[in-house]
């Protein structure tokens, strides 16, 4: 359609950021909101995170859907985050109705810490929101040998189950991390959606079509208008089809809403919608788990095994020479060190939104300096 | 391109059993196979559980896989089964070598008795074998009103990495199961493949060709014909393609492996392969892992809350009002109510290998009794 190849377009389209620089504007701009110090740090650790590693749509993407939701009451800005409840083995925290990040941290930093006693822990938080990619805080459990296990719900309806005509579940993702030894360690994060909603909606942005299969219309038929589907939040569960087993990724999405929000007694939006009902604060609950390998097989061999099972995975042999098979962690590492060196690829609208956003919050615009790549 | 309909079919090519009687033949043969008793008892168990909820590949014609692998060293019929480590909160079990549903209970029910004190508890399984439906020991902790998960590695490669041109995990289950309190508990138990291997071997046996996207071939292209995917072991991991994100279901996977495998010290299929061996006993490894929501959340309303969270799921606009939105373990409960009631409908193909099975071990065959239905 258009005569500019991908690369071209891309090319023409972005503009390289220091990671540090991306950091800092969001920072800059939640404490412009009124954001607490922490919970403004913890939210630029996390958004620069996914950036990093290409999970663009919980980077500073994410941002704009901030912004949108401020003024809506849908969070607090400078929330008291508290222990509700608290077990050698166990602890529920409550995250005061603000952003997700940083109790999010202190929850899985208190899994590990009990962890590091008992052999295993589990910290849910109610009355949370968005926390961002669930990998990272599945990534701090491995900093201590330990194998750690996240999932969270989300506060709008954005997967349509099985044999339904209407979005009950959000994309309610799973994240499970392992330390290896020799290799870098596993890291899976997956949404129980066929794709993450993200991705429809930088498709919307960009004005790509998407595949059959991503998303369903109201009378369960496929959506490929990205504009559409992104406005009708209509995605399918992993599988995307009956015959394709769609009940799995709807039944791996139910899994993380009791893990995330009946376990920690925060809210369904699947309840919310049957009631007609959409309250804010949005009440979202995270669930986060420790194990440590060690205290359960008596040995530190548990890394060194891994090590075999990473080496046997890369070692399988791939359809196409040039695509070797991968282990979940490869892209988003291969991208980390990219972009650590060369800088975060922005879309220049997706700078242009945070210049404005910037402005509007009476803050510095600090993303475009000399180190700019492509045509102003 | 068959004049009959698939119901006739059906009915003239299946018969009603009793599961008690189903259940007494398993154990029967197994045990004329020289198997312990306690063994026996529990894979009739499990077999008859799977059978009554319409798991057909892990019910009676799993004994056609045991019976194949008995006279390969597969397993030991009597093995020791002992606790290798055990903490407060976490255990290790050492199968023996043998079938792994006794171990399998008897690990459930560690897990159980830990969290019941402490709230938390995961014990895991090495040198184990194939133990059957995973959904019956995540059910075992809704019994106590916990929240049961349950995965388990597999002995033989059938599942193909994305970008990979040949198997190299198992079908590798997850099954989760929490405690509602007006409804039936929330059962979840999926393969990680697009199937179960076990509805391959099924359409082979029955000679019907399979859908695109469950199997592929040595160069990655989809395999209708059901009798070579099966002999091929090469299933599509949840996701079907990579557009489709066969990713996530191979990340969920390995996942899976590193739970069951890694965690326990136990051998990976994928590991043996790369280094062109296969070794028996094949070292099958479980993880069991049980949460107390009251722990969790110092009240009683977990279960309260999941009703809501499953009224909420059915009550969802269904595509076709004759076929309303499903919660985990609906089919599975409906199967077992009628199947319960009216016996098991076994395919006369598969009653006739039982019965060389139960002639060929000396042991009568009590299948086929007064109570048949269909023609002779």
């Amino acid at each position: 359609m258009n005569e500019s190849t991908p690369q071209a377009t891309t090319k023409a389209t972005t503009l390289r950021v220091p990671h540090e620089a991306a950091r800092r504007q969001i920072v800059a701009i939640l404490r412009a909101w009124g954001v607490a110090a922490a919970h403004a740090d913890a939210a630029g650790e996390l958004l620069t995170y996914a950036d990093l590693r290409g999970i663009e749509s919980h980077g500073l993407a994410m941002m704009a859907n901030y912004e949108a939701h401020k003024g809506q009451g849908s969070f607090v800005a400078a929330p008291e985050v508290t222990v509700v409840r608290e077990t050698p083995a166990l602890a529920l925290l409550d995250g005061g109705a603000g952003m997700g990040h940083q109790p999010a941290i202190r929850a899985m930093d208190l899994a590990i810490e009990k962890c590091a006693r008992i052999g295993i822990a589990a910290v849910t938080v109610r009355n949370s929101w968005h926390f961002g990619a669930a990998g990272y805080y599945a990534e701090m459990a491995v900093r201590r040998g330990f194998i750690g296990m996240v999932t969270t719900s989300v506060w709008n309806s954005s997967v349509v189950p099985t044999f339904a005509a209407e979005a009950m579940l959000g994309t309610n993702p799973i994240a499970l991390a392992a330390p290896a030894r020799r290799n870098p360690p596993f890291v899976f994060d997956m949404a129980s959606s066929t794709v993450a909603a993200g991705k429809i909606q930088l498709a919307a942005i960009l004005g790509k079509p998407i595949p059959v299969g991503w998303s369903v219309d109201g009378r369960g038929a496929p959506e490929t208008d990205a504009q559409r589907a992104w406005e009708n939040r209509a995605l399918t569960p992993l599988g995307g089809t009956p015959e394709m087993s769609s009940h799995k990724g709807y039944g791996l999405g139910a899994m993380v809403e009791i893990l995330s929000g009946t376990l920690s007694g925060a809210r369904h939006a699947a309840v919310e919608k049957h009631h007609g009902r959409s309250r804010r604060p949005f009440n979202v609950g995270h669930f986060f788990l420790a194990i440590d390998p060690a205290a359960m097989r008596g040995d530190d061999g548990f890394a060194d095994q891994l090590d075999e099972l990473i080496d046997a995975l890369r070692a399988a042999k791939p359809v196409d020479p040039r695509q070797p098979v991968l282990v979940a962690g490869d892209p988003e590492r291969a991208r980390h060190d990219e972009r650590s060196r060369l800088g975060i690829p922005y879309a220049r609208a997706l700078l242009e939104r945070v210049r404005r956003m910037a402005e509007a919050a009476g803050c510095d615009y600090v993303l475009e300096a000399p180190m700019l790549e492509g045509r102003r």
